[in-house]
C-alpha cells in the first residue's frame, strides 16, 4: 500500500459569519473574518491516494489524470469563487473545516483507481486542515 | 548601506473589473478575475529599507518596530477587507502593482530611520510585484 | 473527525551535553551540538487538534483562541530563551524529542475542545520531530 | 513512542516507458514522461524513524547518523544517476511509488536504532508518495 | 516603474561534460555532474518585466499572457526534455548560466508590452542564477 | 554578466546587549533579544557573484568550489557557535546587519573567479539582510 499525493490551488473570497447570531456574538467568534465586505485566501488542497502500485505503470494512479480530475470535480468550481455565495455548503460556514468535508464527499466517487485516503486544505500558511473521511 | 527586509502579511477578497467596458472586454482581460462575487488572496508583503547600520545597535532600524508600523499604517486597514471597497486606491483597479504602489506612498514617510528602499507584494505562490518608487 | 493544526515559531538557544560523560563522550555523540558556548534554532512548531466542528461555528476550535493558548502556555516560555537554563525538563536534554513530549504534557489540559492530537516540532530544515502522546 | 525525520536530497534522471507496449499506449499512459532523452528531477527524501528516546542522550537515534547511512546506502546510489539505467528496481518503473518501496527495503535493515516507520519521496512541488512497509 | 514576475516550472535531464577534455578534467572540473547516463532537475524560472501599469487595467502586462507566452516560447521546449540533446545552445554547456542567457535571448522579442528586466533560474534549492541582459 | 547564488546554512546563539547601557535602555531598544541566557538562529546565507561564464565549462565559477570556500572560510567558524563569544566582530552587535559585512569583508578576496556581488543573510522567516560591499 502506497499513499500518492497531488497538490492543487486555488483562490477564493469567503466571510464566517452567522446569520442567527447577533453582530456582537459574530465579532467575538470570528472577530475580522465576519467582515461584511468578505476577504479571501489563495487555498493548497492536498489529495492522497492509497493502493497499490500497477505492476505495468508504476502508479496507483496517474498523476496527470488525479489532477485533472481535482479540477474538474472541485477547483475549477472554486477557484475565483466566492465560498458562501457561489458554493452549496447545506447551510454550513465556509470554514476550512467544512470545507474539506465537502471536498471529500464530492470527489470520493471520482477517484478511478485505488482509494481516496485524505483531503488536506491549507488556508494560510500556519492553519490548515485534515479529513479522513471519518 | 544595509538593506533590511521585513515580511507581513495580509488576506483580502478583491475583483479586476473596469464599469467602463462591456462585459466581453473585461472577461477578456481579466477572465475570472472579474467573477462579480470577489476572490481573494493571501498577500505576502516585504518591505525593504537601506541605511547604515547604527554603531551601538547595530540596527538600520529595529526590525520590531518596523513591523509595528507596517502593521499600523498599512496591513491593519488591508487585512479581512475588501481591496475594492474597502481602501481608496483614487479609482484605480486593485491589481498587485497599483497596490504596491499605494503601499509605497503610504508607507514611505513613516519610516523612522534609514529610507524605503522596496515594496515587494505577492499575490500567488507565483505572482508578485516589486515598486521601487521610480 | 476533523483534524486541525496551527503553526507558531520560537527561537531558541541550547547544547547538547551530559554531564556524567568525558569530553569524549560527548564529542563523539553530540559533536559540534556540544559546542560549550550554546547555538540556536529557529523553531517550528505545529499544535494538531482533532475533533468534529461545530455545527453553527464551523470549528473544532476557534485557531486565534488556539494561537492564543500555545503562545501563553509554550512559546512565551521558549521564545528567546535558553533551553537547558531557562526551561525544567527534569533533568533530560533538550533534543526535539524531549522538547516535543515536554509541549505535549505542558499544553494538553489547555486544549478547550476537541483534543490534542500531534505536538510537531521542526528544528532544522532537514529534521522533524512528531509525537501523539503515546 | 517518538517519530523523528530526516530529509536528505538527490537529482536524478529517469523515462517511464514500457517496452512491452506501444508507442501510443506509451503516450497516452506517459504522455511527456516517455521522452525518449530522458527528463529528470531534484528528489526530496524524508526518512520517519519510531522509537524512545535514549534517557541520556535524548535521542531516538542521532540524525547526524541517520543522514550518512541515507548517503552511503541511497542517495549516493541514486544522486546524479539515472534511475532506469544505473538502478536495479527488478524490471520495475522507476516511479516514485516503486522507488519509495525500493529505498524502504534497501534501508530498513541498516536503522541501527528505533525503527523505520515511513518513506516519504517527493518528485515535483506538486507529488509526493508515501510507504509505511505495508 | 515597476517590476512583474511570473514563475514558472520545467523538469529536464542535462550533464556536464567537455568532449575536448580528457575523462580526468572533466570529472575533475564536473565531477557527479558528468555522469554519463545523466540526471536531471526540477528547474524554476522566473521572468521579470518591468514597465508601467496600464490606468485601465491596472497591468503592466497580464500574467496569464505572460505565462501563457512563456509557456509557448521556452518551457513547452525544455519540459521532460534534455538538454544537451533536444536544445540548441550553440554547442555551449547546458549549464544554468547559459541557460538563463539562451531564455533570455530567445524570450525577449515576445513580450508584448514593458520590457523583459531578468530571468532567474533556479537549479537546486541551492542553486540559482540571475540575467538582466547585459 | 550572470550572478550566482549559492546558499549556505549555519545555526548560531547570540544576544543583542549593549554594555554601555542601563538595563532599562537594553530592554526598550532590544526588548528579549537582550535575555542574558542567549537565544538563536536558523542562519540561512546566500553569497552571489557575479562574471562572464566560462566558454568551455559554462561556469562563473564551479559552485562546489564556491560552497567549499564558503564553508571553510565562513560557515565552520559560524555554526554552532555563539556570536558574542566565539567570532570577533571588533565590539559591534551580532545583528544582522553587522554580520553581513563582517561575512562581506571576510569572503571578498577568497572568491577565485567573478566578482562577489551580494551578501543575505535571513535570521528568521521574516527577516533578512542584504550587504553590496557599499
Amino acid at each position: 500500500m502506497v499513499y500518492i499525493t497531488r497538490k492543487e490551488h486555488f483562490n477564493a473570497a469567503h466571510k464566517l459569519y452567522c446569520t442567527q447570531w447577533t453582530e456582537g456574538e459574530n465579532d467575538q467568534v470570528f472577530g475580522k473574518c465576519a467582515n461584511p465586505n468578505w476577504h479571501g485566501h489563495n487555498y493548497d488542497l492536498w489529495v492522497t491516494v492509497k493502493g497499490n502500485p500497477d505492476p505495468e505503470s508504476g502508479f496507483i494512479l496517474n498523476t496527470q489524470v488525479l489532477s485533472k480530475i481535482i479540477k474538474e470535480v472541485i477547483t475549477e468550481k472554486l477557484d475565483h469563487r466566492n465560498l458562501n455565495l457561489d458554493i452549496d455548503l447545506g447551510g454550513l460556514q465556509p470554514s476550512s473545516e467544512n470545507l474539506a468535508i465537502w471536498i471529500w464527499n464530492t470527489l470520493k466517487s471520482h477517484i478511478p483507481t485505488g482509494e481516496l485516503h485524505c483531503i488536506k486544505l491549507q488556508e494560510t500558511e500556519n492553519i490548515y486542515v485534515e479529513y479522513y473521511g471519518e
